[in-house]
């Protein structure tokens, strides 16, 4: 959020313990700590200073509540992903962002990369021809041995049988979607476990049936021993494919049929190579630029930022994972 | 064949056409060359100074005929993959080559490549676990565009309605066992067609469970435009994976949890970088090591060439997704 | 600097045109402007909630007069490498810094890339044995085109004969240094134009020896057509070699004789690939480091920030390579 | 040789120990040994059915008296390269091939690969503009520890102090004409020794002036440690500029500046990856050409092949490095 100046952090909740928030809003000079998430969003809307914005950075069963809270005082949300894990939830939460007129933003934050925007470009531009073809994943290692009770992303009680795709499968659903402009219309899928004594999915496979015909797979996994990052996607159409990679995150290639491929870069675009922070600050830039044009009562609905229909979306492919898989891989619907 | 000077061409039938084939025999240097395979098998047989070994590189259905023909008169034979478009041909040839005694190899050329077998040794030997993962994939692009009556693997009525499984499949399938020693127990698969107009499928996908509990997909492909070659495999397991792309034939990567990934080179196994016809020069030289342990009366079971069984599987393996991808995706067992 | 929320800026002269200064504030969010660093200095002392520190990002010859004005005032200084273009001038400033006690922090930029800082881990720390060969290259491609008045680096009065040089070769030299903790001990260089009608260098190449006996070369230059960023050194030791590439900032190489090289990244150090304004940041971060040690009282020398006498290297480096080049390449020392 | 089936093998000189050459013979199927090159000459020229072509694979020093002994003789001859180990014999050969009009083909092996030869099209089609800059290299690793007596190319008193120029720089010299059509009109070059109580240079730097006002450098090392295969070049013109490494022979990079760059394989000539011994294949497979021209009266100077003034060059680039060295890094003329 500080990278481009654009925000400046003054209130915040950053634990439920109390103490320890306190620690952390002195080590970040946040003067306004609040015990919780209600409190804050009450105590900040009666403020002439109040914040604009909140960004929420929690377990993912808490976004619905939290954003809500927020939302009702007016304030804009900047939202970790997935959505919610509850599609009833992520459908009411997309009614409300509506409803409100406010910003939402979902930090999709790899679609902050400059090279996955070049390769949206490409491909909405027409540079691949059609899409036949896409191919997306998202299998790192971390998990590949047994944490006991700590599971990787924390509590136990908090992760769920099918965390593997919230976490994972969410953010290449999301690239393969902000790069092509496609909807999943039918999806076949596998949920496994392949660490012993492990009680919920750590791998799962997708087979998958895209809106324009196009046909592809989604690999989640977090048993991909010794991957670095593990999220790619290359998505092949008429007459060539890009392929974009996050361990090469500041290069697309884009490969023609019987020609030359071609290596984009960020110089390309007048843009430094950018890391992790970076492409996390290019998503919150757009979130200000937005935020920006709501003040002054501009649309700012084309300015392309992930928001709540989006997480809607992923919260119903997750669903829809689910479904196939407890069903012997049977074709379903997102719905 | 003629890389190491292991052996020497004197006969051959090279077309259906004889005035082609006296023309190819002629370019060669090769003097004896017959109208069919019949004739070459029972002329060589009468002649003191007949073939030892046939090389078979002719359309997949005519393997099983030709095969036969030339085990009959004693001569061990190379053919080329996939062993059959036959499930019970393939058992057929099987029984045969199980019967006569002679030396067959199956031309898997990739298995042929430095990095490919340093993979085996280190999968094999322990060094990333126990296998938990299979990725493996053979998507190129030169079918990417209807080419009209000819199909990319020349007559229609020789393609068959999976040819790219037969065509693609059968290799990434022999890589993944070549590396593993696994074998396939049960696959949900689809087959999809993706050029307009075009009568066969084009493109294959396959979720995979392996015989160690072991799950992965197998993805084949003529429609990934801009590909190069297009066929590679990484193999996660417990503590590690490898990963090899025919992109980069002579790197092997072998990545470890927690630690710095390794590249491994052929300079390390005292080789030389070796191209696509070094591989197949690697498979032929194999070949002719059997041979030679054939005529000392030696066991050569154990020099690790891909056989007649290794054909079948491969063959179980495409009849497998086709029944697969036609009952809707249901899983099935490759018998 | 603000990627850490380590620095507030407050203060600042952003141009010699006071308005488009006025402007830039404003965008920045700077309450405090000044028509130069003079009045800025002076203005700054005087106030109890003056700056701290004072970041110099301005044309190279004007490094020293800005750095001495917050010098004397008590301000920390954090400067844009090269520390000066002129060696007398370098040297006293050297002098300044040292009698002032203050922190000096000099923006080697590129040091702050994870994967630089494991260079020098491991080459300091004895894995590639006593170091034998230097190999290091800062050569873009942005001056390929003569860009009439308009040079490289702004206004032709400012750029010197050895721009290329002092913008480039700075930035290797400093990176060797950091590396393997050797100096220069003598170099041949060449300085060569191959832009027709360009009046200063563009390219230059020096053979270099190094205290321990080593050798090398460094190439910068801005005419390397096609290049993206260019930056990248190889060291080769008695038993190994790291290799780094700007273009690949977050992989670091390390070669060892015999065995399977080893590719190291970020999430090995608990880090996420960092990418320009990342590795800045990172340097940014320790300057603030050693304010905080200063304020304390404690000494910061063992930081490891590029400093004056870094600076004074570079100029030293410079100066040599420009006699040598001046001489028809004769062997002369830094000094 | 064998690998098109142009040649066949049929007589040989394989070891100045007569018993080991029986040996190999006997392994290589070749029926006529001799006891040494002058019998082998003598011998083959008074059969009918003598060999036509002779490939000579022996000691640098030994190129020069053997080529002149098969050429009395009116056979064609393949040789190593270096063309010799001194600049009068070199010149000396030239004329002798000159006044035969036999065929003498240089084995250039590098040469032969498919992007290399794509580069020199490239190149010399005018596709990166005038050539402006050209850094190559050779380093490798094998002698980065001291053998004892036996140096990494055999016997100490076969190798001469500028060993590692014959062997290593004089193929890096080659490709960059090869590619570019140009020539080197004046260098400074350094020889260094790296490994404590080697007798030799192991190590070379020259920074070269060329025939167009292009500049460049030449390394030359046995001492990279970790080095697979250390072989590349890169060639920067007016608009771009193209690369190629051998450990990633089967691609070649084209950077454009300002533009995407583009990454030419083997495919694109209707070719497959080639290994070493494709390329070498290749080279031999040009010879071929050559000869079946030279014997239907044709003229085959233009096929492009490195023949004897191309060994002149490189001997006399040797020799131009050696005296530099010398003298401290002085500009000399090859000559």
């Amino acid at each position: 959020m500080r990278l481009d100046g654009r925000y400046r952090l003054v209130a915040g909740a950053f634990s439920r313990n109390f103490e320890k928030s306190q620690e952390m809003a002195s080590e970040l000079g946040v003067e306004r700590v609040y015990r919780d998430y209600t409190e804050m969003a009450r105590a900040e809307a009666e403020r002439d200073d109040g914040i604009e914005a909140v960004s929420i950075v929690t377990p993912h069963d808490s976004h619905h509540p939290i954003s809500c809270a927020f939302l009702e005082k007016g304030v804009h949300v900047v939202c970790d992903k997935p959505l919610t894990v509850d599609l009833d939830q992520a459908v009411d939460l997309e009614r409300r962002v509506h409803e409100s007129g406010l910003v939402f933003g979902l930090t999709h934050n790899y679609s902050g990369y400059p090279m996955v925007r070049q390769a949206a470009e490409l491909v909405r531009g027409g540079e691949i021809g059609e899409v036949r073809i896409l191919q997306g994943e998202f299998a790192l290692g971390r998990g590949a041995i047994q944490l006991g009770e700590e599971w990787w992303r924390g509590d136990p009680d908090i992760a769920t049988e099918a965390s593997v795709v919230y976490d994972l499968g969410t953010h290449t659903h999301h690239l393969l979607r902000f790069v092509t402009g496609l909807e999943i219309t039918e999806l076949s899928a596998e949920m496994t476990t392949h660490v012993p004594g492990r009680r919920i999915s750590d791998n799962s496979y997708a087979t998958v049936r895209w809106s324009n015909g196009a046909t592809g797979t989604i690999w989640s996994s977090v048993v991909a021993a010794g991957n670095e990052h593990g999220l790619s996607f290359r998505i092949y159409g008429e007459t060539g494919s890009v392929e974009w990679r996050h361990e090469d995150a500041n290069h697309l290639i884009h490969r023609r049929f019987g020609d030359a491929s071609r290596t984009h870069y960020p110089a390309m675009r007048q843009s430094y190579p950018e890391g992790f922070s970076g492409a996390f600050g290019a998503v919150y830039r757009d979130v200000a630029d937005a935020i920006q044009a709501h003040r002054r009562g501009e649309d700012w609905s084309g300015l392309g930022l992930p928001g709540a229909s989006d997480g809607v979306a992923g919260v119903r492919f997750v669903d829809a994972v689910i479904r196939s898989a407890k069903s012997g891989g049977a074709w379903v619907r997102p719905q």
